[in-house]
C-alpha cells in the first residue's frame, strides 16, 4: 500500500498554470482558494509570463521554485500535461493533483496520452491525483475544494468521481455541522483509484463515516473486497451514478468510467455491506443519521406529532421505509390522556399533540416520556410544528427541544425530530437555527417524515449486520 | 346541487366560543387571524363571560347579535355543540364552521352526537363546515386559515381532510408564487363532503387547478364520477393519506375517515383522471408545473447543465421518470462545439456548461438555442449551480435566467430551471429570490432533478390523457 498521507499534509504547493485573470477558473477554485482558505504552507504561481499572481511571486517553471514542492496542482492544456509531469519529476514534487481535462473522458487519444502521463508520474515515484479533478478537501491542512466555505474539520471521510459533486456533499453536511475529514475528488483516477482512497479512509484514525459519490469501479475484484473491509469497520455510504443508460452514457465521456448494470451494483451493496443511498440529499440525511443518532435496538417507532393529517402521512411513510407503528398498550393510553385533550387528538401511535393549542415543554416531555418508557418501543420521531412555533417565538421551540431530547435520554430511546410544516420564507431561515440546537444535544434533525425514515432506517440494517441477532 | 358560494361570501362572521385568553387556540387560530387578514365585514365574538374580546363587542348568544350572520365559527366543547346549533338555526346564521372536535373520530357516541347536531342543521338549513375543521381560505373575502401569512388571490382550489395539511398546502404554494382561490378544510365532512367542494371548485370560474389532500371517501360512487368530471375540465392533483394500515388507523382517529385500500386508490386514479401525488413537497412540485408550464409535446428531454457528475445523477433521475434523453445528431453538436469547451464537458445529452468557469449570460442562451432548436426534443431542463451563481454574484444568474428562458420562448419550448446545488446558508435566502425572477418570465424552478422530472411527468401525461394521441 502506497503512504498516501502525503496527499492530505503538504508543506508546500505550486500552481502551475495559475494567471491574473480574475474569470479564470484556475485561480478561482485553485490559486486563491488556498489564499482564502489560509493555507499555512508556501504557495508558488507557475507561469512563464507573469512576475506576480494574485500577490504571489511567479515562477516560470516549476523547476525555478528554489524550495522542494511537496504538492502541484496541474492546470495547463492537455497537450502540455507530459511536459509538465516531465518537470515535476525533476523538481522532486510528492502529488501532483491535475485539474487538467481531455483525456479518457474524451477518447482513446485522450486515453493514451492519459496512460504516458500516469506513466512517467509512476516512473519517477509521483502520486497523480485525477485528472479531470479538483484535488482534495482537508480543512485541518488547509486544503479546500469548496472554496472555503465550510473550514471545519470533521469525521466524514469520503472520495467524488465528481468535484462538483464532491463540493455539495462538503456543503451539504456542513448545513448539518457536519464537517469533513478528507474528501478526495477522484476525476479519472487514472493512477489511485477509489479502492486505494477507500481502503485509506477505512483505516484513517480522523475518518469515522466513509461517503462516496463513485460512476464506474476501475478494479472491480479489489473494489469488493476493500468495500467489504472498510464497512465491516465503519459504516460506508454510498451513491452511484450511471445506473441508467443514459446516466452511464454520460459517465463514460464525465469520468471515462464504465458504470456498469444496475442490478450488479445491488448485488455488490449487498455483498460488501456498503450503505446504498438514492441521491445526494440522501447521502446527507443517511451521514447525519450515522453521525447523531444512538442505534436504535430495532424498527418499533413512536411517532409524536403534529396534527392529525400529517400523523397518518407519517405512519405512511415510515411504514413504507420498514418501520412498525405499534399501537399502545392501554397503560399509556392512560398516561397520555394526561397530557393530551381528548377531542381532536388520538391517543394511538402517532400520538397527535395538538399543535394548534398552546403545549408546554413539560407536557411534550411528558409525552415523550409516556411514550418512550413504554418498551414496546425502539426509537421516537417527534414532529416539531415550525409554523406554529414560529408564533409562538423561537424559544419556545429551543425550550421544547430541550425537555424532549432530555425525556428521551432518560428513558434510553434515541430520538429524532421532524420539523415538519412549511418552510414559508422567515420560517425557513429560523429552521436552520433551530436545527443546531438539536444537533448540539445529538438529535438529528429531518424536514420531512420520509428523509427521515429512509436514513434512520438505514442506520438500523447497518447495525444489524455488524451484529446479527442484536436488535428486535 | 346546493348553492356553495355563501360559504365564500360571508357578508358577516360570528366566533362563538371567542375568550380573551392569548393561548386560545380559538383566537389566536380565528378571531385574531380574521381581525389580522383585515376581514372586511362585520365580526362578532359570542361569548357570556364577556363584554368586549380583542376590543370587539362581546355578545352572550348568537341571537343577542342585532343584525344577520352569515357565518358562525363554533368552537365551543362537543356537548354543547347541539344547543349551539339549534340557536343558530334561530338565528338563521347560513353556514356554521365548527371546530368543535369529539364526534365520530373519537367513537359510536361521538358519531351519534355528530348526527344528531347535522340533523338540526340540515332541517335549519344550515350548512355545516367539519366539524373538526379549521374552516375556510378564501382571500378574496379576507378569510384565511394559515394566520394570513399568504394574502394573495389565485387559481388554485381545493380541499384538505387536515386543517393542518390545508394551512401547509396554502403555505408551500406562496413560497412558489403561487395562491389559492378557495380552500375548505374538510375534518369529518358529515354535512358537505369532498365530492361536493369538487364538483363546486370543479365549476368555479376562480379556480384553475384542484388539488385535494384526502384520508377516506364518504361517497365512493358519487366521489368517482365527480372526480372524473372534474378532472375532465382541470387538473385534478391528490394525495392520499392512510394507504398502509397504520396510516388508515391514525386517519380512522383524526377525521373518522374509512381509508381504503392502496390498490383500490391506483384503481380510482387510473379511471377518474386524477392525478396522484405521493407527498405534501410532491403536490406543491406538480401544481407549480400546471401553473408555470407550457404543456410539452412528448418527454424527449435535453438536459443542460452542471456538471458532469450532476449530469450522470440527472440522467439516472429523468429515465426513471419516464423520459428519454436522446443523443444529439452530428449538426447539434457541432453547434455546441462553437460555446463549450471540449476538455471536461460533454457535448452529448445531458450538456454540460462547465460552471467551474465563468460562462456568459449569451453563450448560455445559445447553447439553450441549440438545443431546444433541435426537433428531437420536446422540453429542456436546464441547471443553474446555486452556489457558483453566488460567487459569481446574484445579477448573473438573474441575468442568465432571463437569457435562456428567452431562448427556449423562441425555439417554441418549454423551459424548466433547476438550481441544483446546496442551498447553503447564504445560498439558501437568496434562492428563494431567485426563484420569483423565473416565475415571474413563467419558468417552474426545482431544486432537484428529480423533483422536476416527477412532476412534470405528471403534466405530460395529464395533456396525453386530455388529447390522446396529440403528443408524440
Amino acid at each position: 500500500m502506497r503512504d498516501l498521507n502525503v496527499i492530505f499534509e503538504p508543506k508546500s504547493i505550486a500552481v502551475i498554470g495559475a494567471t491574473a485573470n480574475p474569470q479564470s477558473v484556475t485561480n478561482v477554485t485553485f490559486l486563491r482558494q488556498l489564499i482564502d482558505f489560509g493555507y499555512p504552507g508556501r504557495i508558488y504561481p507557475v507561469n512563464p509570463h507573469a512576475d506576480r499572481v494574485l500577490g504571489l511571486k511567479a515562477y516560470a517553471r516549476i523547476g525555478d521554485i528554489p524550495e522542494p514542492v511537496d504538492y502541484a496542482v496541474c492546470a495547463v492544456a492537455a497537450s502540455s500535461a507530459a511536459q509538465v509531469m516531465r518537470e515535476c519529476v525533476a523538481a522532486k514534487v510528492k502529488v501532483v493533483s491535475m485539474f487538467t481535462a481531455g483525456f479518457s473522458e474524451v477518447g482513446e487519444d485522450g486515453a493514451r496520452l492519459e496512460r504516458e502521463v500516469v506513466e512517467i508520474a509512476r516512473r519517477g515515484g509521483v502520486i497523480v491525483l485525477g485528472p479531470n479533478c479538483l484535488g482534495v478537501h482537508c480543512p485541518k491542512s488547509g486544503l479546500t475544494l469548496e472554496g472555503g466555505i465550510a473550514r471545519k474539520s470533521g469525521h466524514v471521510g469520503g472520495v467524488s468521481q465528481s468535484g462538483g459533486v464532491a463540493q455539495v456533499m462538503v456543503l451539504s453536511l456542513a448545513e448539518r455541522e457536519i464537517y469533513v475529514s478528507k474528501l478526495i475528488s477522484l476525476g479519472n483516477a487514472a493512477d489511485l483509484n477509489e479502492a486505494d482512497y477507500l481502503e485509506y479512509l477505512g483505516h484513517d484514525d480522523d475518518t469515522r463515516i466513509v461517503s462516496a459519490y463513485l460512476e464506474g469501479i476501475r478494479q472491480p475484484d479489489r473494489f469488493l473486497s476493500v468495500a467489504e473491509e472498510v464497512a465491516r469497520m465503519k459504516p460506508l455510504v454510498v451513491l452511484k451514478g450511471g445506473k441508467t443508460p443514459a446516466g452511464a452514457g454520460a459517465a463514460r465521456l464525465h469520468t471515462g468510467s464504465l458504470a456498469g448494470s444496475h442490478l450488479v451494483w445491488e448485488a455488490v451493496c449487498r455483498q460488501t455491506g456498503m450503505v446504498q443511498v438514492d441521491d445526494l440529499g440522501d447521502l446527507t440525511d443517511t451521514v447525519q443519521a450515522f453521525t447523531y443518532l444512538e442505534p436504535p435496538r430495532g424498527r418499533r417507532l413512536g411517532i409524536i406529532g403534529v396534527g392529525g393529517g400529517f400523523g397518518v402521512l407519517a405512519a405512511d411513510e415510515c411504514i413504507r421505509a420498514g418501520f412498525s407503528v405499534p399501537e399502545f398498550p392501554p397503560a399509556v393510553k392512560a398516561e397520555l390522556q394526561k397530557y393530551t385533550p381528548t377531542a381532536g387528538t388520538g391517543l394511538r401511535n402517532p400520538v397527535d399533540t395538538t399543535p394548534n393549542s398552546y403545549v408546554s415543554p413539560d407536557t411534550l416531555a411528558a409525552t415523550v416520556r409516556a411514550v418512550a418508557g413504554w418498551d414496546g418501543i425502539d426509537l421516537v420521531f417527534m414532529a416539531f410544528p415550525t409554523l406554529f412555533g414560529i408564533r409562538m417565538g423561537l424559544q419556545y421551540l429551543i425550550d421544547g427541544f430541550g425537555a424532549v431530547i432530555g425525556a428521551a435520554r432518560e428513558a434510553g430511546k434515541p430520538l429524532v425530530i421532524v420539523l415538519s410544516t412549511a418552510n414559508f420564507a422567515e420560517g425557513e431561515t429560523k429552521s436552520w437555527e433551530l436545527q443546531k440546537h438539536c444537533f448540539a444535544q445529538g438529535a438529528p434533525v429531518y424536514f420531512t417524515f420520509r428523509q427521515a425514515a429512509r436514513a434512520v432506517a438505514r442506520v438500523i440494517g447497518y447495525h444489524e449486520r455488524q451484529s446479527p441477532g442484536g436488535t428486535h
